[in-house]
């Protein structure tokens, strides 16, 4: 099989060997894998691949349908939809899954939308839901809200009953970004618009002090990017005083117990959203495999509503 | 009445008038009062009582026997062994509280140990149960083992069947906090001895980083105590590597409502514990209300293990 390949901090499409679905694994022909920030890490030698996944194929998500089963899989027949969060290795023709970890692929979405969905929702509804406990009536503010993670948490955001601010820095995107249900600001000057019982941070630390000045009591702080920078002060005593919750998590290192655990969730809460068009996946762009290089470099290159996708089938 | 009341920094003792229990209230007559860190502070002048509270009479906490029931209060009979956290005004002849905020004193407990439990065992249970949900056979660490909450946590975290390492930094007291039930280390290089689930932070930022280096995969920080500082440098790649969480809380500035529902919890999982003798506190001295200016010295002191209690009538 071809694949989107790591060769010395640059993506090439390389020959590997078919994988091999082992006891409860599930064969894929992929059809569609969104590129992630994470990716970029991997491209430029930053962030390895964990154990078990392939070293030097990158891509966190696929959608494609069921080629083969292993030995005892039973959730699934062949030429069934289904989709991922992957430890790595998505961005391929072929690829190797735990049955626990696949969901189905609602029959709404199309492949550039189902390559884009499993990463972005999944941490979205991760962050919002299991860690900040987002509920019905609550303010969220998301910083970095035309991202993927930024555009699946707006919508999520709303569906549950939430009032939503998004920062958003291209003021080129601050419209549709709105169409997403958001009230959308600038990056400065937040706090101003508080207080908010949830705060998703995709940016990185220089929103630490504002983001607890901007916070109500009981407020969640929940943080999943630093692009803008890791370290940052923290005032304990206003962490104290706001009775606050600053939470952390990445997807990829989980065992699969857990990444199962999260297919399980978005199955119950999020897949019925999508099957009806109540939130959705914006597509920036989507290239085909051979093009792994392009699509990188317009990732890279920012200033996207929503996701790249490869074709990769 | 007469009560510790701060004028210009010091605590002196003066006349009040007595307080008059309002609709579902119930005036106190206080036996024992713990002293605790806020009252050091608004001793300085610089942690003012909350509205509602008197503005000049400290003390958090409280216990004694029930001299009148305001109008519709039932929850208690005249006579009866209360005891409560209080927003302030606690060490006082006479205190008024709301009967949902009170508690009744287990048969076990003599006056100075009631006037110890309230604050240090609602803040230790409130910060490993209701924030960092503490549970079997997880390994909590606590800096600042020796103090008030530091106790009440080693022998909470016990009892729930967690093991427990705590820091103390006077080696004098290490022996004494061992026999409550922890591994006893000196305050440096507790990372090592990791890693811990959740980590009850009473010392400051100097112990943050070295906290997140210590904490397992999904621990959690609580803080609740930062008298070494409260300001320190995150590492958000940390907090996401380690899907930590980090907390903190005061129990003073909560809303009647919320005041309620830690005394209730404290009720159905701590009095058991305290009535069968499985849990203690440990009270370092007492002080007749007349000599409190001699208490609150003896508690700026520190070196002690366990509370500072006034006995007030």
């Amino acid at each position: 099989m071809r694949a989107a390949t790591v060769r010395d901090g640059e993506i090439v499409v390389a020959e590997h060997a078919d994988p091999q679905p082992g006891a409860g694994e599930v064969l894929v022909r992929v059809r569609a894998a969104g590129l992630n920030g994470a990716d970029m890490l991997q491209r430029a030698g930053a962030y390895p691949a964990p154990p078990g996944s392939p070293p030097d194929i990158p891509g966190l998500e696929l959608a494609g349908e069921v080629a083969e089963l292993g030995a005892g899989a039973r959730r699934f027949a062949q030429g069934d939809r289904v989709m991922a969060v992957v430890g790595g290795g998505g961005q391929a023709e072929l690829a190797v899954v735990h049955e626990r970890q696949l969901m189905p692929v609602p029959e709404a979405l199309d492949w550039p939308a189902a390559g884009g969905v499993p990463e972005v929702f999944t941490t979205a509804h991760d962050a919002l839901f299991t860690q900040a406990e987002l509920g019905l009536g609550e303010r969220l503010l998301v910083h970095g809200g035309a991202g993927g993670v930024g555009t699946a948490a707006i919508q999520l955001g709303r569906a549950t009953g939430a009032s939503v601010v998004a920062t958003v820095r291209d003021r080129a995107r601050h419209a549709e970004v709105a169409a997403l249900g958001a009230d959308v600001i600038g990056p400065d000057g937040f706090a101003e618009h508080g207080p908010f019982d949830v705060v998703l941070e995709l940016v990185g630390a220089p929103n630490l002090s504002s983001n607890l000045e901007a916070l109500a009591p009981g407020g969640r702080v929940v943080v999943i990017g630093v692009g803008a920078g890791a370290k940052g002060e923290l005032n304990l005593l206003a962490v104290m005083g706001k009775r606050a919750r600053i939470s952390g998590s990445t997807l990829r290192p989980r065992p699969l117990e857990e990444k199962a655990l999260t297919a399980r969730l978005m199955e119950r809460h999020v897949l019925p959203l999508l099957a009806r068009g109540e939130v959705r996946v914006p597509v920036s762009d989507s290239f085909p495999l051979d093009r792994a290089a392009d699509a990188y470099e317009r990732f890279a290159a920012g200033g996207k509503l929503g996701k790249i996708v490869l074709l990769t089938s």
